[in-house]
């Protein structure tokens, strides 16, 4: 594998700036000053055209000055400029750039051309460049920054590769609030040639960072994402949002990095197959992230709630519970231990409640301590460990009292110490988290956000930050995917669809999709095409009744409800009348499929669609009617191992008929995930089909068979 | 209607405090400072053993020693000593009293006992209490303040009712970091007689409160707080959170106020029911409830997003539009008026993204002005508006630059005055929702919450928010759901249910059930008992084949997969056969159902539970085979009016099942909702029945018809 991009361009020995000068309210400036003044030790040489000196150091007319070439050059200059810019550095040999001037690809055809005269110069050259149109770096692992904000006071454990600059860059401050803070954060603008896969496969191998955050407008080489997560998800927590599943999402971003968008639930089906914790909001993307790259990984699922108030203890309960996680009653042994230090009417059984107190030793210590050595639970929530803040909340109300106290002696007064309360998660390697709705003016939030436990504001937020850690252990659970194998094609399938394309067919008859499924090993109803009523009735003496007569022509690619299907049919003469009336419906004397008749209670569907980036993507669901009225459906990209595939399985809503259905036995799970893998299979070998639609699969007894099939071909 | 307690305990001209003392860490005396120092204007009587002076007031030694009987008693005494106190304040007259204390029936048998005699000398005198186990009240409107913390500076417009004391009380620090003001706050603790439905009766007619949060744990009386609710919802926003519907939640609830909780299902429909909006969290009850309670009523589902940020824009439009709003492109007028305002590459189609950008006049004044002014949208969501936050961001690197000018005077340099920003909502009675980053280090931020215009820490948030808007608007829309019509108790169906009882049956067999649902013209299969095979035969030329042929005994609850029943029979010997075979599984000669053989490609299910506190509640949902793997259902107490009905039909996912369905007609939707109408009626009407389940019924091309029917008896 050749070495990742970003090792050089997070760790220059030497950067170039074009676009900083002295005034220090310019985007390109503010990003010379952050990589000065937060301790970047390479060398910095800024280009200015008239300036000898910039920010206080020595400044070149041009690239071709330079005493040294620069590993890095940051580019911040009017669009026109950025090409002939790039051209000098490519000709003085740098090979890395960052690219943050805009007007290229999200601003259409003329800004795609230049975009792809920027690749072409640094393919000709060696270069790798980020941009254009993103925000900028840091690396809090050397100190290296380029954004406009300042980074945070101590290197951070979560890597960050955001297709929005504005997330690295602009929520500085509010990280910093929270204690939040990046290993490494990378903007990746238009990814005309550094992309968001190779920023992931950088921070997967980065030992500073422990969770791995994506924001995601759009992924344009999804299959190379997939592939790339999943190598580091059993490991390594990646949690991701994506904006683009909707028409606004995806208009709004097309015209923000030019993003190329799929439909939500392609990308829920790709998170999932990669291993990737799906996050809806930039909230939760860091706030999770931050959990996960702070706790001990959680091992169960198993929830202590420790609280001073009983409202949010419930309603930790109720989030955590819907989330997965359980709330058990604690052991007799544990809650004698606890009862004798809380009020005589509060809770001890989980959630452990005292009710209105003060005693932060006991909330915050004691009580925790007990229960995390007691091993009777896999995590703990904690809510409101407060001191200061509580005096400042009651101070202006008690301060008539203490008229020879000042007020900042009165707000030391009960702001205790207690270094060991943020020391148990690492002593008993169990996952803390705090909930308070005071902020950093409350000695106890600050005390918890400054050693790395995460302060959630309310406490539902606290729960689901647990919940996302449980994600994490089901991924690390998850069994080994395997490699998925391509058979070679099958000589029948090739010589089908050679065949249909040469007489002119857009899509393949129910016959012919049905040999090459069999061809692949799929199960399909037994069946024969007659041109004849006599041959209809040979055809039935063959497979027996009952039976299913249809139309059998590329053209009629949907036939309920139009006369052109008869289902259980049962004797010679309802065959010979079945054959008759479905010729007359469908106006020719076309041919018809004698099929067997499979019934059975449970109706699946299978399908293949190809979406830009991700290849074929294989769809399973409720089939038969159910289907467009329930869309209950999940995707993933093909080629899928059989492990992929009987995870979609566990993915519907309906998972239940699968298993023993009203006196029908189980599903045989293996066969049906088996339809599924060769969806895909076919999908990868024979391009020539660009969708499939096999609905229904119905189960007979456990085992699915194919009883009618769509294939469109390319036009 | 009588007074609601509530006008006297709010808004009292006395209040006595039993509980109060000089230790300024004790809840009861915080609560009585808060009422002294708040500025309340009524007289104040602390009663106390041994103080003669409590807090630079009067004490009294007990209440018979008052100078007149006070209005309100606050008692914060320990548990064994509250019922002589309010037995005390009962005899002097008092009417009002708010118990603090807890240890009641939250805590078991001997607490729930105690619990009835605060009831019994309340009951006694005409006094009307509040808890106990609360932590008391505020009204803004009169500055009378009885929790433990401070009101904020000037009222506000949100009325709160919450089962949690925490979040009236605890919560206030939080609340004023975010501008969120209560108009009146309660806690309602135990509800022992006050209860959270008298609460929410007073804050509807209350005219300050212009929109209204609940925090609930349980209802005690579901069926009264529907009818309060649904009398202010057309007019006044009601929002809910509800944490009692999960088995942690449940426990938890229990052990914190004792609470009598539901399954999560059953409050969803009744909050659809009654026109609430429900909420997940109390952050969202708060700040969607402040949006609620400020900004004008959203009249469309247009939303307009201004951003200095493409990913922020992003994710707002797509979190927008999974609530329901749109985000359309704006006229070719529009964006020429924003076109010149804003850089080059930037879009101004909407999201208007002005990037990396400082202007905040263009940014919060004059493009969101054109955009109002326009009447292309319903509503806006800024994002970015920032001037000295950001510059406190860039401060420490820029500082070098700026060595002669002090770090204020940079700050202020920036911190332009804009108060026409915020008068964008009334001047276009459009509301306005702000999404940033920053807090009230920011002088933007600071300007819109001291306006009462929500700013939300993220963008999704903001539109939430928005679409929070938006859901009242639906309620406001919702046809006027009328009074449904109680019949009177069928003649008929008496009887079966009498006769049926006087033999020892724990269910109505099949065609019973059916002869009540006639009764009440619900239609359902043509069906004749048949004692003997000839009798069938009989039966069978009557109604016609194809025919069901199912054994009829009330102990046989559930028929399939035990051959007891048989489908689809066509001829006279095969009706003969399964005669024969179902009495063979039966074991018995048992009565044998005849039954006309109804098919249709849709199957419903309709069905009825008791749950305590909301007396029957409607089930309706996805039937046959698919109900127990597909949960498709939902819920609401009875009885209901047609509009409620239909609005049941339009609330399971597989709605599109009843409009006009691969070749079937749309379904009549007014008989299928009759149905569900009756199904209430009749458990209202004999309540002898516990449970029934009416499934499959099947749609017969357009009209339902109920082809199996199960009632289960009172034990």
């Amino acid at each position: 594998m050749p070495e990742n991009p970003l090792h050089l361009l997070l760790d220059p020995r030497s950067v170039a700036t074009v676009g900083a000068g002295n005034n220090p309210l310019k985007m390109g400036t503010l990003q010379a000053l952050s990589l000065i003044k937060d301790g970047y030790q390479g060398k910095f040489y800024p280009i200015h055209p008239t300036d000898k000196i910039v920010l206080g150091h020595k400044a070149y007319a041009s690239p071709m000055e330079l005493p040294e070439t620069p590993d890095l050059v940051l580019i911040v200059v009017p669009t026109d400029q950025v090409i002939p810019v790039l051209e000098d550095f490519a000709k003085i040999g740098t090979k890395r750039a960052i690219i943050i001037s805009a007007g290229f690809r999200e601003t259409g055809d003329a800004g795609r051309e230049r975009e792809g005269r920027l690749k072409e110069i640094a393919a000709a050259s060696g270069m790798r460049f980020l941009g254009p149109n993103c925000m900028g770096v840091m690396n809090t692992g050397n100190n290296l920054n380029m954004t406009i904000g300042e980074l945070p006071g101590k290197p951070g454990a979560l890597g960050f590769a955001s297709q929005s600059g504005t997330y690295v860059a602009q929520t500085l401050l509010y990280l910093k609030e929270r204690g939040i803070r990046f290993s490494k954060a990378v903007s990746c603008g238009n990814e005309a040639d550094i992309d968001i896969t190779d920023v992931l496969e950088y921070l997967g191998e980065d030992e500073q960072t422990k969770a791995i955050i994506l924001y995601i407008e759009g992924l344009r080489d999804g299959r190379r994402f997939i592939e790339a997560a999943r190598r580091i998800t059993p490991h390594k927590p990646v949690l991701a949002q994506y904006v683009g599943g909707s028409a606004a999402g995806a208009q709004a971003g097309q015209s923000h990095t030019g993003a190329l968008t799929g439909p939500d639930l392609l990308y829920d089906g790709i998170f999932r197959q990669a291993g990737i914790i799906r996050c809806h909001s930039i909230e939760d993307l860091y706030a999770h992230g931050w959990a996960h790259a702070t706790q001990p990984p959680l091992r169960g699922n198993r929830l202590a709630v420790v609280t001073n108030s009983g409202g949010p203890g419930t309603a930790i309960s109720h989030t955590a519970d819907q989330g997965g996680m359980t709330v058990p009653r604690f052991s007799g042994v544990l809650q004698a231990k606890i009862r004798p230090l809380i009020p005589p009417h509060a809770a001890c059984g989980n959630p452990v409640d005292l009710t209105f107190h003060l005693d932060t030793q006991v909330l915050a210590l004691t009580i925790p301590e007990f229960i995390m050595e007691s091993g009777e639970v896999d995590g703990l929530i904690l809510h409101g460990a407060v001191n200061s803040g509580f005096m400042k909340m009651v101070y202006s109300h008690v301060s008539g009292f203490m008229a020879d106290v000042p007020r900042e002696v009165f707000l030391e007064m009960m702001a205790k110490e207690m270094p060991a309360a943020v020391e148990l998660p690492r002593k008993y390697d169990l996952p803390l988290l705090i909930s308070s709705f005071f902020g950093r003016e409350d000695n106890f939030t600050s005390l918890y956000i400054d050693n790395d436990i995460p302060v959630f504001d309310s406490p539902e937020k606290a729960a689901r930050g647990m919940a996302s850690l449980l994600r994490h252990l089901e991924i690390r659970r998850r069994k080994s995917i395997g490699t998925p194998v391509l058979p070679p094609a099958s000589p029948v399938a090739m010589e089908i669809i050679r065949m249909a394309l040469a007489t002119g067919q857009k899509a393949l008859d129910e016959h012919q999709a049905k040999q090459i499924l069999a061809a692949y090993g799929v199960p399909v109803t037994r069946e024969e095409i007659a041109r004849s009523e006599d041959e209809a009735v040979k055809i039935a003496n063959d497979i027996g009744f009952p039976l299913a007569v249809k139309a059998c022509a590329w053209e009629i690619m949907h036939k309920s409800g139009l006369g052109l299907i008869a289902l259980n049919v049962r004797t010679e003469e309802a065959l010979r009348e079945s054959f008759r009336s479905v010729r007359e419906a469908a106006g020719s004397p076309i041919p018809v499929l004698i099929q067997e008749m499979v019934t059975g209670g449970r109706e699946f569907v299978a399908g293949m669609t190809r979406y830009p980036g991700f290849g074929p993507c294989v769809l399973f669901g409720l089939g038969g009617v159910f289907t467009e009225a329930l869309q209950d459906t999940t995707l993933r990209s093909a080629p899928l191992s059989a492990v992929e595939a009987e995870e979609m399985l566990a993915d519907i809503r309906a998972k239940a008929l699968l298993g023993e259905f009203r006196g029908l036995p189980a599903v045989d799970g293996s066969a049906l995930a088996g339809i599924l893998q060769v969806v895909g299979v076919i999908s990868l070998l024979h391009p020539e089909i660009t969708e499939i639609d096999l609905n229904p699969i119905i189960i007979a007894k456990a085992m699915p068979v194919v009883a009618d099939a769509l294939f469109i071909l390319r036009a």
